[in-house]
Parts: structure tokens; sequence; C-alpha cells
């Protein structure tokens, strides 16, 4: 794998000869692309921690070869121990990022396949698991070009579409989930103008969105994410297109701070507000937005983070959520991999997940 | 006048004696008081400019001083050259920000005195300019006061208030616009909960309301602007406080970007939003908000100005409003120094003016 491929095709790799999760550290992007060859799990918890990978998607596959990687590593008596010292490693993974369904999905994913190998010796539970690592890297590949495809079905050519975050490439495998239809329809030839709203603390926006869709030849304007009203109100956009870490069975869907803010003015303008969610970052078993919990971050990132000097006085308080959720009732549809849900989603959500199953079944 | 007297009183200053303007640099704040004297037209308009002075009551402040100061260095051979000289001076300061009403309103109110003193001398016509720079300087003071008491009817003792940007003692002579209630609050015993939205691009709202709200002890939080609809949603806003900088005849307020969306988001969550605004502010004479010009600033302002390292990638365009408005419906009163005004505003600002000019007849 050559260094600029990651970047291009995979924002996160397993070089296994190097026994490495591999990764482009995104805290440091536009600046400096900096490639991350982690070998050890403290490393790649604060990998995740840190959100040097972040994004729903591409944090399941850096969990999923992270833990592969501590499976590779433990050397043990028999079956049991190596199911302890696993599970030990898929704890402290997914104690980096409460919020990221995706991130327990993968480790939990992972986990089966130990859990339905019993009495397997170390060595093909490690073979098993590699392949398993491999197949959830690939199978996001799939998902987000499906998410693109369905995406694309709901936008025009020369259409604006605002986004908010980094649902991007850079948050998945491949493609993104919110960004998948701009970069599968600039493959086809569409010309769309995105506004990347900038989303403080972090700046994931004007930082990775605005990267990724500018090296991919995207006309991309950066705004502050208190202009987005402003920009709606000019009639500059058509769509909104947002991803997201956790979408309840109401369809209340849980994204990065600001997002409700933003499908609150999308609904008061008139302009359509998707959501686009693989089905693993659905989950069913929570009922609505307000039993998703919500990590809150320290000060420091709202007052100093990407600031030369101190730009709040000391002895201010600072609130400073991770995130938000959009009410069902502002989004006018959800994006999957199965296809498009529309309202009511107590309905459309279960229908997605039958043609899921449906489509499992045949594979089978 | 003490140098720390500036601050806590006196964010503008005439000192007489040296021909300075003088302002606290509010470009440098919270980390550096800077305390600027500034005796040429240039670095006065400059400062006006470069938002070292700001908020529209402040620079009012700032231009009566300032064109006063271009009069006084007049060397004028009689009445006529001492007029357009004048001119000159007022049509330069009037240049440094175009959307500010109340910039060209205190010029024009100090032109009106020399247009009305016709044939008077160069001296004569110093001292009453002075007179009426001092006189624009002691209303705005008044006027924030009266805006205080009127804002203080509408909340209670422990509401949460949200505010944007610094509408605060900062951008006035005292008290401030939106803040004003806070501030008079807190003389009076009042303790109010207050959330300062830090208001990209120029975090005035971080810098500066937070930097005068803990150093008049308020209990401040600091959010960045995308977390104003989740501290809503929290329940902890009882009321949202703004200024202005413009009010058009049909109610719409012009204010610094991102106004138009916290309105969006307060009429989504059921709080009231009051605009703060000086009947200076109010410009019968412009219809509605799409008749106000927006000013659009540089975009370093947005992918440099505060950060290290530029945060955006290179070739991505920028749009950079400097303000919105929030549309009269999505306003719950406008708060004048001559009372409150609610819907339809077409008649209750009308109103407003009324007992402003009874209040004038009653002066004279």
């Amino acid at each position: 794998m050559k260094e600029e491929n990651i970047l291009r095709y995979e924002t996160v790799a397993l070089d296994d000869e190097k026994s490495a999760l591999v990764i482009v550290d995104q805290t440091k992007l536009p600046g400096e692309v900096e490639i991350l060859r982690l070998t050890c799990q403290r490393d790649i918890w604060e990998a995740i921690y840190l959100l040097k990978v972040r994004g729903a998607p591409a944090i399941g596959v850096a969990a999923a070869i992270g833990v592969y990687l501590a499976a590779k590593a433990v050397k043990a008596d028999g079956y049991d121990d190596f199911c302890a010292r696993f599970k030990e490693a898929k704890d402290y993974l997914a104690s980096a990022r409460p919020t990221a369904v995706n991130l327990s999905w993968a480790l939990d994913r992972m986990e089966r396949v130990v859990l339905e190998n019993k009495g397997r010796n170390a060595d093909e539970l490690k073979t098993l698991l590699r392949a398993e690592a491999v197949a959830v890297k690939e199978e996001d590949i799939w998902v987000c070009k499906r998410i693109g495809e369905h995406g694309l079905t709901l936008v025009k050519d020369g259409d604006g579409i605002l986004t908010h975050c980094n649902a991007g490439q850079l948050a998945t495998a491949k493609y993104g989930t919110a960004l998948a239809p701009i970069h599968l329809g600039k493959e086809r030839g569409y010309t769309f103008k995105v506004f990347a709203d900038e989303t403080r603390p972090l700046l994931q926006g004007a930082r990775l969105s605005a990267f990724e869709l500018v090296s991919d030849g995207v006309d991309t304007t950066v705004i502050c994410d208190n202009m987005a009203s402003q920009v709606m109100k000019n009639g500059w956009v058509q769509a909104v297109f947002v991803g997201c870490d956790r979408v309840a069975a109401n369809g209340d869907s849980c994204n990065k701070i600001g997002t409700s803010g933003v499908a609150v003015l999308a609904k008061y303008y008139g302009i359509p507000f998707y959501v686009c969610a693989p089905t693993s970052t659905i989950d069913m078993t929570v009922e609505k937005g307000e039993d998703i919990p919500i990590e809150e971050r320290p000060a420091h990132e709202v007052t100093e983070m990407w600031y030369e000097k101190r730009m709040a006085p000391e002895g201010v308080k600072v609130y400073n959520p991770a995130f938000d959720f959009a009410d069902n009732e502002l989004i006018t549809a959800i994006v999957t991999e199965y296809g498009i849900a529309r309202p009511p989603y107590s309905e459309s959500l279960r229908e997605i997940f039958r043609r899921k199953a449906e489509a499992k079944r045949r594979q089978a």
C-alpha cells in the first residue's frame, strides 16, 4: 500500500506485516498529512479518543483492526485464556468514545468471531479475526457507495448542498456517508456547490470536509456555523446532508454538535434535511434521542484549541457537548445502504432492517 | 480620567487636552487590556474598520468624538471653508463601516451643528461640536440604562439568558444594550445565568461579552455558536437578548452574523427573542431587512484569524457575511429606551417614535 493511497482510497488500513493500524492523523489536516503506524493498544485508544481517526464508520474499521492486532499479540494458554484477553482488549478500546455506536458495534462483531468459534486454537482465531476485520472494512466501502447511490436520487445536478462536520471519505473507508452522494456524483459528472459548516470547536468541516472536497475538485465554500441561516436565506441550499453517530428507533439522529440547529434552520427555510446513516449506526434498541448519552468534552477545546492564545477570559465557564440530536420531525429522510427511510421512522426503519435481513438471507 | 476607569465606565472617551480619542483595543481582549490614544484621523478610521472599537453605539460615540477632533484641527478661512473640510472628515469616517447606521447617524448629527450655525467662526463651531460629542456620549449612557430598565421587566431572577456577539458595555458608553438588563440587574441583586455564543469569526462573545460579564461577577458560560440549539433544548434558556446594528421599519433586525439563526432556534424552542435597540438604530426609512446592505468581510477572518495556522485548505472558497437579520416574525419584542415594541412593528415602532418626539418636546 503506497502512502499517498492511504489518504485517497484508504482512510484506515491494516499493515499486517508490521502489525500496525495505519491512519492519517486527522487532527493535523489540512496543513500536514502525517501517516501514523500504530502498533501499541494505548496509541490506538488515544488515536480514537483524540479524534486522530474519527467518523463513526472509520472508528468502527479502526477498532476492528485494532482489536485484531491486540488478539494477534496474545500468547494464550487455550481458548478461555485467549477469550479473556480478547475481552480485555475489546473493553479497553470501547472506552475511548462512549457515544460512537460503531465502535461497540465493530468490537461486538469481532467478539462474536471469538465466541462462535469455541475451542479453536489461538492461531485459528487470529486468522478468523483478521478476515473479519478486512470484511468490516470492505463492507464499509460497499455501504458508503450504496448510500451515495440512494442519496444521488434526492438531488439534481447543480444543487447547493450544505453539510456539517465531516461525514466524508475521511470518516469512512471510502466515499463517506453524507458526502457519498457528492463524491459519487463527482465521479458521474454532477456539479454541486457545497457549503461546509466549519463545525466548532474542532473544525472538522473547515479542515476535513473542505480538504477532501477540494482534493476531489468539488466547488466548496467554508462558512462559520452561524452563517448557515444566511446561506439558506440566500436560497443557495437545495439540500442538507449530514452523517450521524447514532440513530434511535424513532429516527432521532445524534450527530456532531450543531446538527440539531442546522435541522431546525432547514425546516424553517423549507429545505430538505437528510441524515445519511449506515444501518450499523441505527440502534433500534434505543427508543429516542433523549436516551442517547451525550459526551461532554474538555473546556479547552472551546477556549484554546486551534487558537494562538486563550480567547475566552479566565474564570468563565464552558459548556462543550460533543453531540446533539435532530428530532425526527425535522428529518426529511434517512438514507441507508438499504434504501431511503421516510417518516414515520418507527415504521420505515423497521422496513430497512427487513430488507437488510432479506439481503443477508440471500447472501447465505 | 484614570486608565482603569476607561474600561469599567468609559469604553470610549475624549481626551481633549491631548486631542485624542481614547479607546480600549477590543481586538486584544481578553488577553491584553491596551488603551489606545488616537490623534490621527487615519488611526481613528482604522480603529472603526478593524473593530478595535465596535458595537453600534460605541461606534457612534467614537465617530462623534473623532469628527470633533478632525474639526478641532481645521485651520479654515471662514465658514464655507470650515464646512467643506468638516464634510471631508465626515465622509472619510463614514466609509469605515457602511452597515452601521449609528456611524452615519452620529456623523449627521455632528454635521447638523455645523449646518445650523451658519456664519459662526471656526472657534465657536469647535466649541459647539465638542459639546455635541459629549452629549452623544451622555445620551448613550442614558439610553442604555433605560433599555436595561425595560429589559429587566421581561425576565425574572435566576433566568437563563442567551446572547450573541457583544452588545454589552464594551459596545456602548456604559451598560450595553442587550447586556444592559444583565448589568443593571446585577447592580440590583438579580442572579442570571448567561450563555454567551462565542460568535465566529471574530469571537466577540467569547472574548468581549464573557470578559465584561465575568468582570461584573455574572455567572457566564461560553458556548460555540452551534451549541445554542442544545442549550435551548436542555431548557437552560428563558430569554434571548441580542443587540442590533439596524432595525427596519417592519421590525426586521440586522445584527451580527448568526443572529437570524438564533432567532429561528428560539422560535422553535418557544423561547422569547428580544432585540435591544436604541431608537438611533431604528431606521424607519428602510422598509425591510432585505433592503439593508450586508457587508462581506475578508475570507482570512474565517480561515486564519485567531488560529495558529491556516485551518482551511488552500483553494477553498469562503463566504463571510458580517451580518444577517432576524425576520420580524421571529422577534418577540424590540426593547428601546422609550419602551417595548411588540408586533406588529410597523405600528409599535411608530408609537416608540411618537413617545420620543413627545419627550423631546417636553425637554425643549
